[in-house]
């Protein structure tokens, strides 16, 4: 990256108060931030930390009073260092091009315009690639998949069979579309394993984290809505249908045939249920562990999750117990002494 | 799959009411089915559900009333159903077979009969696969590892030097079988790596599911018993011992040297202490966290966990606290009066 | 392996008691060893097992009265114990050597003296290895990474494009260093992506566990310091700040930006939030939710996590509860009989 304050402005579409002609060369936070650097300010309570900065211009919402660097000055700063960061990933992002000689796509494979396979990945009969699909060496798309156009598959991650991926979704490094659900049945003391015949759907602009881990449907489909983002090391089981919209965050588990609505937020390492219903913008806590289900638009917290007001209410008490066990056994103690004292 | 009602029945050893040249082309669950599916009923309170069912047959214990759809009455409706997800199964499964142009198998390596290795799959030299192993795009099989008759290894696991899995197991997507166990001494402030130099057995039929890492013992062996099936993302530290036929939902942790019986269950995001022992037909909740050991067939949950029964009770005191807190100071009051008109 | 007692005795450098030409194949466990085996005994409790045990030879501090098998005296038995398997972990391992013929290396990344690329392992433009680093099968080298000196990445291994790795890092299979952080903005009811133009980087002697999830910064840096060593499927998040000679267990979540001292220990499975500061030498139990930052030196336990000594109490107070309800509703009943003797 290498622009002038001018240009960024021009970029962000915002005014520029100080010397428009300053090179900047990367963005960073206040703190880190060297010479060369732009930064941003969201808040007036991160001033201080912006006198001490030693970044060289800083997007932000008016111009503090004595602003010792070139300050571009915009009405969502956040948004507007966003815009800078896609300039930034545009610049530094460089994705496969073209079918690379060592990539194996078998000749029943369909692809579609600009598909880019790179060195190691894999192509099985009947998949078909949508336009513009890049996938990255190691990865892996089995036999009779869908990838929607724009779709990209990092380094490693595995699209199992007929499992079928909308448009422009993201499959980080290592991430597995469509393992076998964990299904067996007991029969003479052993597991049966029940076959897992059904596939995954994803819609478009879904984003799977690295390590997570979609299985597909016993029978039928697991199911993720268009526009959801899921972190790494997620477990989402068979059957399972997550709506529209959601973030579901680092390391949560979900297990088979959960039904989860539309703009649900998941927190971190949080676990839900299998056979239970998230109603529609409703936020499960990190660390919760949901064992009922959960009406639209209410906050869960705790194991077993209940109510999150409630539950804060419930950490609180459980951090008296002690003090109550004491209390108690004074009260104890003082009732004795009055007994005796009336039957004396 | 593409059956009509009459061979399904003869699959099944069923008995045919209504049109048996109905035409069966897939499985689902009664409420997502589509004409052409076939669905099963297990219990009576279902039938509600199969009267609105868009299904073409069902498979059933009795024929109830009034059934619109033809009927394949059977004992034991859910192991027929298995019976013909089994049969979607091998119609729709298909394995790779003979070693791809691309995989690199190292000549000292000993390939049993009908092997297959996928694209990009390596077989390192002195291991050893038994006959019809199927190795599937970027497996890894290290150097002087054994796989028994029949096992699977599915896209970009990895099974690492010397490690033994029995006949018939399946090692899903991204699992990781032998990596070095976590073992560091402090020596002068720093972590000294001690040597990792045991393997990991895997029992017949032992499955492995997705991002599942079983470390290798720092030496000997961590052993996994014939029979047991593990899920996704599931952690098993060096030199555990897990036993025979036991189950492991995902997303849970065994740490070092724990000892895990036969017939054991353990629910998801559990966690399980190091050098602990957990007894034959013990069952350990969905996110305890055991930090003593568990006799054989008892029940624990929570965290610490204890009897499950216990934990219940604890988990309804729990919600009682702030309850509890408000009694106790209204008998504080209460008492403080009587003690006042007393000495007053 | 192959030793005599008397080799062993010259390599740790112990004094032999009893046939020192006894010749050892192996190591192991007092209660799994066969004949054969060298084991080792630290303290004397466990000389019960030494005198069962199958073992052919023992490391001990002394010689215990009446020891049937040759034993090695040395000052500290398990750092003896270490050497040995370091010895036998030099002549087991055989790590690859050159540049395989279907690896992909391209032509313009730069590669040390000794570099090796297994079979399938890609390496990317610009990507720099340093001298003798080892890349197993299907390991992924991205566009601009660097590795340091000595550095080794098992199969199926991802290092993300421009990310920075000391000398000696050890990368295990399935790990995955530099996948984009988890951040979105809302806009109009979706998730917008905020671009991760960021990189991780590792300092000298880091080990990171299989399935291991390290991501990229948003902007700026994700650090991990010089010989931290994390296990098995851990989740860091982006901007996290990792210190040095850290230990930090399997399935530990840690989120995003939060910042972590040195010599800091954090146990299996527990979860730290962003933004946090874990002061040097703190100490985070198995289990625990740490929702506000960790002065140096403490340990803390529990969900959400407080001081360690504390939680005991808490958690010893809470199977109490059930207990404390019958008994402050006794409380409450004679309360009520003092009150209607005074009345009356």
């Amino acid at each position: 990256m290498k622009l002038t304050v001018d240009e960024i402005a021009g970029l962000v579409g915002g005014t520029v108060h100080g010397d428009g002609s300053t090179v900047i060369t990367g963005v960073n936070g206040l703190e880190e931030a060297a010479p060369g650097d732009l930064v941003f300010v969201r808040e007036s309570r991160y001033l201080p930390l912006l006198e001490q900065s030693k970044a060289s211009a800083v997007l932000i919402g008016a111009v503090p009073e004595g602003c010792a660097i070139p300050a571009i000055v915009v009405g969502m700063p956040d948004l507007a260092f966003a815009q800078v960061l896609q300039h930034c990933d545009a610049e530094q992002t460089h994705h496969p091009v073209g079918v690379h000689e060592s990539a194996h796509v078998h000749p029943g494979a369909q692809l579609g315009a600009n598909v880019a396979v790179a060195a190691g990945a894999v192509v099985e009969d009947e998949a078909r690639l949508g336009d513009g699909v890049v996938l990255y060496s190691g990865a892996y798309v089995g036999r009779g998949a869908q990838l929607g156009a724009g779709t990209i598959v990092y380094p490693n991650a595995v699209i199992r069979e007929r499992c079928q991926l909308g448009e422009r979704c993201v499959i980080h490094a290592g991430a597995v579309i469509g393992s076998d659900g964990f299904g067996f049945a007991p029969l003479g003391g052993r597991w049966a394993k029940i076959p897992q015949v059904g596939i995954v759907v994803l819609g478009d602009d879904v984003e799977v984290g690295s390590c997570t881990c979609i299985d597909r449907a016993t029978f039928g489909e697991t199911v993720v809505g268009a526009g959801t983002k899921i972190d790494n090391l997620v477990m989402v089981g068979h059957n399972v249908r997550i709506g529209e919209h959601c973030v579901i965050a680092g390391t949560v588990g979900i297990a088979g045939s959960a039904r989860i609505g539309n703009h649900v937020r998941v927190g971190a390492s949080a676990g839900i249920k299998g056979h239970l219903e998230i109603g529609d913008n409703a936020t499960v806590a990190a660390r919760a562990g949901v064992v009922t289900s959960v009406e639209p638009g209410r906050t869960v917290s705790g194991f077993p999750a209940i109510d999150h007001a409630e539950h804060r209410r419930v950490m609180v008490g459980q951090r008296r117990v002690p003090e109550l066990l004491r209390r108690v056994k004074q009260l104890e103690r003082k009732i004795a002494e009055l007994e005796e004292k009336h039957d004396g």
